[in-house]
């Protein structure tokens, strides 16, 4: 597996970030010496996943702290460089509550590796043996800067010889299915399949997939998930053929503040990343019903319907 | 609207393609002077959609009958080109029979264009003012060298007055949305949006989409219909939310002679379109159960189910 120390770690004056936009062509490090700079790293996507830039926005206000910049400023310039994930507002409460931000967020850190542990051994139990799994966008190494969500399930389960194989959603329009998900299989001998996002429920329909394991970027109180666009037909499809639908996250990632998937904010980004040409809209978001996930597996264990009772009512720090 | 001609036209000793790898950036005539060249033109997807490749594959049989050519192995060449479509073997067959294959070539084109004419003012009849719909792939122009099956209807709906908007799925691998339908749409001065396909499930879910129409490859005998892979997805998200689902298709595309949707080859097309780097697979078509299609659209009107019943046992000719 990846070092997590190459995917994101704080230096002394900076934060050091593998950049993910140029991944897989190119391993080349962003150098963060601010916390505006690390706010524009996490909205331009040189880091995403909801842990990773939880993660990303702690350090980037440690190094605010550090230099006795403006800790209001810093905070704001962080939260709102994404607005649908649940982690980044979670990270930065986290930080800014600490007597030394610097030791809480390495400490957030360390605890995030550990929550990817747990909550991968818990969903690896889920699966059964000779998995054809399907997984849509990237929730590996890349995405938490530990062993992944909806992936370190599957590293997991693949240790464990449970999984015959990975299909895995190409995550249209920035590919970080195709590029980082394939990436990260490819580097660790698993074996994976890459399509279009259209093609799942054709792989579906034709008894290609057991199960479907999604990470999240928030949790609603109801269990109603908001998680990469194109997440929730894959939910509907999971169900209409019988098909487990599994959403693997960290309580960090549960928001026992907002009731109902209709409260997350959905992030709308540049259209451009769909059309260079025409007009184009590109939520980089949807939400999926609670009633569609078979279960939610976070470090504490496994969740089932009704979520609204099932799910920690406060996240765990 | 785009001159059929430029399209797809028959001259001397060639047939002309408007080369529709190159579009929107460049309009680039394709020559070809054989039977195989235009059978290539159909597999490298120079000229695509299922009514345009029936009428390619019949003014590639009447070049082959012009320059003398043996006629069995060009029929068998333009045959094997693509496995899916139904109006590919439908137009062969129809070239083979005539005493003059060049002028039933020609003749078939016509019908097209008309039956396109037709089907377009029978599927507008379906939609209500203020119409928001979303297509999939190209069905326009390009696909047909007429007015189009679904976007000829949306066309028609749009003279009527009856269009608001229109989405339209980029259709990944090759971007027949993005690059083919957003510029016929754009040419035409109709409002629409192109999305990632993966986003229409979003779109759905939260009421911007008023109905779906696509349109089809081949039609199985009980309403089962092969069509652009994503096909399926929209079918089943449409159902979910209560928006009707229609298939807009001439009774060329009609295939009696299958009974149901399992029995329809489904092309599986080079991985490189799907990843250049990564192990992928890339069907090219899904299979839309006929219960999920509100109504099939031909030029003979409006058919419902049970489609067993309702279709047209035989296509015209």
């Amino acid at each position: 597996m990846l070092d997590p120390e190459r995917i994101l770690r704080l230096e002394d004056d900076r934060v050091v970030l593998l950049d993910q936009r140029r991944l897989p062509d190119e391993e080349v490090e962003l150098v963060c010496r601010s916390a505006a700079e690390v706010a524009e790293a996490i909205r331009g996507m040189a880091v995403r996943g909801a842990p990773a830039i939880g993660i990303a926005a702690a350090y980037g206000y440690a190094l605010a702290a550090a230099r006795g910049d403006d800790l209001d400023e810093a905070a704001a310039l962080l939260e709102g460089s994404r607005p649908t994930a649940a982690n980044l507002r979670w990270a930065l409460r986290e930080v800014r509550g600490a007597a030394d931000p610097e030791a809480r967020a390495r400490e957030l850190h360390a605890e995030e590796v550990e929550r990817c542990r747990e909550m991968s051994g818990h969903a690896a139990g889920l699966l059964g043996e000779g998995t054809r799994a399907l997984t849509h966008c990237n929730t590996g190494a890349l995405a938490t800067a530990g062993q992944g969500t909806a992936l370190g399930a599957l590293r997991e389960a693949w240790a464990r010889g449970l999984v015959r194989h990975v299909f895995v959603d190409e995550t249209r329009p920035l590919l970080q299915g195709a590029r980082l998900t394939a990436w990260e299989l490819d580097a660790e001998g698993i074996p994976h399949t890459v399509v279009a996002d259209a093609a799942a429920g054709h792989l579906l329909a034709t008894g290609e997939v057991d199960c479907v394991l999604v990470g999240a970027d928030r949790i609603a109180a109801n269990g109603d998930t908001a998680n990469k666009i194109g997440t929730y037909p894959l939910a509907v499809l999971a169900a209409r053929h019988g098909v487990p639908f599994y959403v693997v996250a960290p309580t960090s990632t549960v928001d026992p503040e907002t009731p109902s998937g209709a409260l997350i904010p959905i992030e709308e980004r540049d259209p451009r990343e769909v059309s260079p040409r025409f007009a184009a809209r590109n939520p980089a978001f949807d939400v999926t019903p609670g009633e569609l996930i078979s279960a939610i597996v976070t470090e504490l264990g496994v969740h089932r319907q009704p979520y609204v009772e099932s799910l920690p009512r406060s996240v765990t720090a």
